[in-house]
């Protein structure tokens, strides 16, 4: 029997250990788990703590009882200390404090992500609240629960950060969004960008842009958030949303390299520079299938196909990670905002030459009821035509999220912009219009070449 | 000035005319349209018989304003008669019987289906419909207006079938829904034909599948449908819905060449073998992009771009049709069923080795609200691992046509199964999983391969 040792048990880390498990029986596969909780969908935190999921143990992808039936040992609240390669062995302590060595043939790193701390004053007050872990979750209820605040200041107007607005008002909290820079969601074009934010704006968010925040004070029981053109707004609760920075700190010391940010350099294979020791999810660089070099873009679907590879490669698989796209979608209240593919400026930084065309549509035909219209925008290469960009903001029920997919899928064959054209695409009147939206801003894009 | 003449004013001729216009200025650009309504959504008759579309006008795509402001001549209300090809001019008479020729350096024929007429005796009978045209439909809105019929017999369940079984239960109507094969909706494998089925009965609809019928009778201001296996239903209407055959009478007594059902032979450039006559829509074979030869499979999707391609070839372009993948989608009740790709058996006489897995799963995270089963069967090729097709039937909230669109996309570029896992596809807990369910689907087919 050889040993697969992985530490980590949130996305990366399981499935990691579920395909080792599924394509090799000849490996045991152990996870060291940092907390109590394997395989939860963190994503999932801000769903709870806005109330629509009433029981946080139906965040779990899977009981720890099903991983278990999969062959897989959990070590839970068991946290790595040092990795030794030459031994092949990793010094992990219980709860309790006991340290041990555990030896593996093969290792995967899945350390995830912290909460990047930005250059705020006064973020380790109580009532400032960051949201990356259960404990963090577990935090955050028990404050709101114990202390009812009547309003909220979230910082950062990125997917997290607009979640959190979203679940906090609809716990009838009174909330104020705090971004940056000039738009919320800085992944989409401001056009689309102050789309989101209108919404956020009639369901009784504030919303203030292009405003940095320097520091948080309290005065009566209230905390201050401070910052740039006299930002100065007073709330009961603070939640920073500022995006995260990679956990590779362990890895580092052994030994490993580490690139971007801070995050472990991978292969496509997931293997990184020492021999028998692979890592995947938020603590890794990310191949990106269009710029054909690794970037930093964490996110939990990523690590799950990494973490996939990963685990296959570990026991004598031969997978390869195609790579990101970049491809990214949120709920807002009503709206949903999708993008996928490269933006104008990473385009432009690797010699393409995008052209960006705004297109607005119908999700489907107007004579059906409940058509909602779609923002669209989409960029190819006004040289090759090649597909390079799609953005969309519309309805939560008009479908956004899979068109996003379509392009996913035609960008992930490097398709040209035309070429949507060629596809049969579904089409019924209650869904579609014959030329799918997704082909009508194709066309849009054709024409305005 | 050069004349392009186009005989059909549905999805293939509009489409071509106005393609025409857009890509060369020096073609005027006429089109010679049987009845008073160019360019509408036939496809939307049943949502405007069912009441859910209020107004006819509604149903047009374009009016014929738009159409005249695009430079576009309309000549409604007239019927082509004969193409001469010799000396390059179609005889057309108008409403009121006068007749004239019209010359042409380019023609576009997109002369439509008719619906099939069954071997069923007693067609013709008051109360007995067809559902083809505007006129077909103000006829029976007008039969439903003035009798207020009680009871309704569909024959036939295919999209039109399901859809006017749908239509009619909304206004109140008691429908029996009768077809010959063993399951209805037979493009789907009859595990998930028996879940469109179900969604009909739990609607009140009664489904009869397996049953011939013979012949329609009348008795005391009743319609009696007799058939196979004892079938005698009596109910006020009768609505026939059996499939269409093409309406190229008129190309082929000009000498072009027809195969398929009688269907209009084109190349993918969508030329006949006549010399500057093109042919689109419905009335002609379609090339499909997984088998490399004609089929015939009329949709208004396909003729919408195939007519985009005959009108830009016949004012002097190199566009070429890509080829249907046989996508299809409808709406019944609560439930949308759709699919793309080659049926088991397609494949299997065109050299495949298809190998279908179904599967069930979420179409977003179960702890979000809203969650709905999605029923997938997928198929790929045991050998090669290609995928030749997906079933998608799930609530019409589920997002299952642009689920489809994703698998259509993923067929047009000849992907294997297997690298639908490689796609970034996008990921938020209230709208998929981070593997989403196109990808569990694939997962499950490889473990089954």
């Amino acid at each position: 029997m050889s040993h697969l040792l992985i530490i980590g048990g949130s996305d990366a880390g399981i499935s990691a250990a579920l395909r080792a498990r599924e394509v090799n029986p000849a490996f045991d596969v152990t996870v060291v788990v940092a907390d109590r909780y394997p395989n939860y969908s963190i994503c999932g935190l801000p769903f709870w703590l806005g109330g629509q999921v009433a029981d946080w143990r139906d965040l779990a992808h899977r009981t720890a009882g099903e991983l278990e039936q999969q062959g897989i040992t959990l070590l839970l609240e068991h946290t790595a200390q040092a990795i030794h390669p030459t031994d092949r062995t990793v010094t992990v302590v219980d709860g309790s404090g006991r340290s041990r060595r555990l030896s593996y043939d093969r290792l995967v790193i899945g350390t995830g992500a912290a909460p990047a701390h930005p250059p705020i004053k006064g973020l380790d007050q109580p009532g400032v609240f960051f949201l990356r872990t259960m404990s963090e979750g577990f935090a955050l209820r028990d404050y709101l629960a114990a202390r009812s605040p009547a309003s909220a200041i979230v910082i950062g107007g990125g997917y997290i950060g607009l979640e959190m607005a979203d679940a906090l008002a609809h716990r009838g909290i009174q909330v104020t969004l705090v971004e940056y820079l000039p738009s919320v969601l800085a992944t989409l074009d401001p056009s689309l960008g102050l789309l989101v934010g209108q919404e956020l704006q009639q369901h009784g968010v504030t919303v203030t842009t292009g405003v940095g925040v320097q520091e948080i004070t309290s005065r009566d029981q209230h905390l201050v958030v401070a910052g740039s053109g006299g930002l100065n707004v007073e709330a009961d609760i603070v939640l920073v949303a500022t995006g995260v920075r990679p956990e590779a700190r362990l890895a580092a010391a052994a030994g490993v390299q580490t690139g971007q940010k801070g995050a472990v350099v991978v292969n496509q294979a997931m293997e990184t520079n020492v021999p028998n020791v692979y890592a995947a999810g938020d603590c890794v660089e990310t191949y990106h299938h269009l710029l054909g070099r690794n970037v930093y873009l964490p996110l939990g679907s990523t690590a799950h196909k990494q973490g996939r590879i990963a685990g296959e490669n570990a026991v004598g698989g031969q997978a390869s990670f195609a790579g990101t796209l970049g491809t990214q979608v949120v709920q807002v209240f009503d709206l949903v905002a999708a993008r996928t593919g490269l933006s104008d400026a990473e385009a432009s930084q690797a010699g393409f030459h995008p052209h960006s065309v705004p297109v607005e549509t119908w999700d489907h035909k107007v004579y059906y009821p409940g058509a909602h219209t779609l923002h669209l925008r989409i960029t190819g290469d006004r040289v090759t035509g090649q597909l390079l960009e799609a953005q969309i903001v519309g309805h939560r029920t008009a479908e956004v999220s899979k068109r996003v997919d379509v392009f996913a899928t035609a960008l992930f064959n490097r398709m040209a912009v035309e070429a949507l054209n060629d596809v049969d695409l579904s089409y019924t009147p209650p869904l579609s219009s014959p030329w799918d939206a997704v082909q009508m801003a194709a066309q849009a894009w054709v024409k305005a070449r």
